[in-house]
């Protein structure tokens, strides 16, 4: 049976129903630590399922931003420093990401017991255990008029990557990396892999490559 | 063993290896087909895997379209039009959802044989074998200066779910809806869920609820 909701009702429904519904709408979430340090020193790691795509030449990656969330400290890091890094998590530290979004006083590689790692010199902190690792720095920012959300793009100035997930062709292996994906709010998931199918073509059947 | 690539190694690769390695290093993204429709009545469905969540109250997705892709038809029937669908893509699909990006001259949904459902009277159509339908209304868009990503956002205007799915929170039970993930621009996948993970507090572990 389908279930039908218009505007109304989903306006009319609880808050908290409404919200983990319509966070749940898009599917399936990457997941990221996001590393950042403060002009002070203090650093900071928050876990984000707004990451994606936005070009491969020159690399670049987006971030969206709620106004008013937890999730303030990474924003301001990056705009005043300019620089970030992206950590995929998998199913060996998934809790302690999850857990990097309580409203720790200090860093949260300390609160939550994450080993913080530097690389290559690089400003903001890394993921020890994370096995896709990216140092980004900050290269535009736009606010969407209509509810406040900031985008942020970033450039991908370098990538360190546990060889075991990485294919002749320069795709990754997501299923052999571990890497954990979310949906909603609060779960957790691993991804079980259908297959990789053939560049489409019309009159040309799919198949599985 | 870990590999690094730096911005020099990243940009002298070979195209296709970077678009590959690039288009992977987001994580796992989620997949959806998006029904349009043209000025001139010809039906459109093209999947997308750059739709994310904006806000829930009002409820609000957003979405990237690449400059110069295959997708433009979407993209140029949503600013025509101001209408489109999301529909999740499940197992039971997922090759025919591949398919709709090819090159047809006419409609993907008579190229693929996915048939097209009209609800509620909403202009655009719908996927009928999805189990997740929403009905849009474009309500802002921008352009990145850096590279011409256009970013779409629309307003939820209806929710067509599979009961099944639907938890008493509000929440959608992914795994059992069959919805189908991407990574890269290939690679299609089912989450295995770990677990819900209770609200983070500082002090208080992490418990699966």
């Amino acid at each position: 049976m389908m279930r039908h909701f218009d505007k109304k009702s989903i306006l009319e429904a609880d808050s908290s129903y409404r919200r983990d519904l319509i966070n749940c709408l898009s599917g399936y979430k990457s997941l990221n630590l996001i590393g950042t340090k403060s002009q002070a020193g203090i650093s900071n790691l928050a876990p984000f399922s707004q990451v994606f795509h936005i070009g491969a030449t020159p690399p670049l990656v987006g971030i969206l931003f709620r106004p008013h969330t937890v999730e303030r400290h990474t924003l301001q890091n990056i705009l005043d420093t300019g620089f970030f890094t992206l950590n995929h998590v998998s199913e060996a530290f998934y809790k302690q990401a999850h857990q990097t979004a309580a409203r720790f006083e200090g860093s949260e590689f300390e609160g939550t017991g994450l080993e913080e790692e530097y690389l290559d010199a690089f400003f903001a902190p890394f993921v020890k255990l994370s096995k896709v690792k990216l140092a980004c720095q900050l290269v535009e920012q736009q606010t969407l008029a209509i509810n406040g959300t900031v985008l942020v793009i970033g450039s991908i100035e370098h990538i360190w990557l546990d060889e075991t997930g990485l294919r002749a062709d320069g795709s990754l292996d997501l299923n052999a990396l571990g890497t954990v994906t979310v949906s909603g709010l609060d779960e957790y998931h691993v991804g079980k892999k259908l297959a990789r199918l053939s560049y489409p073509k019309v009159g040309k059947p799919v198949q599985e490559i």
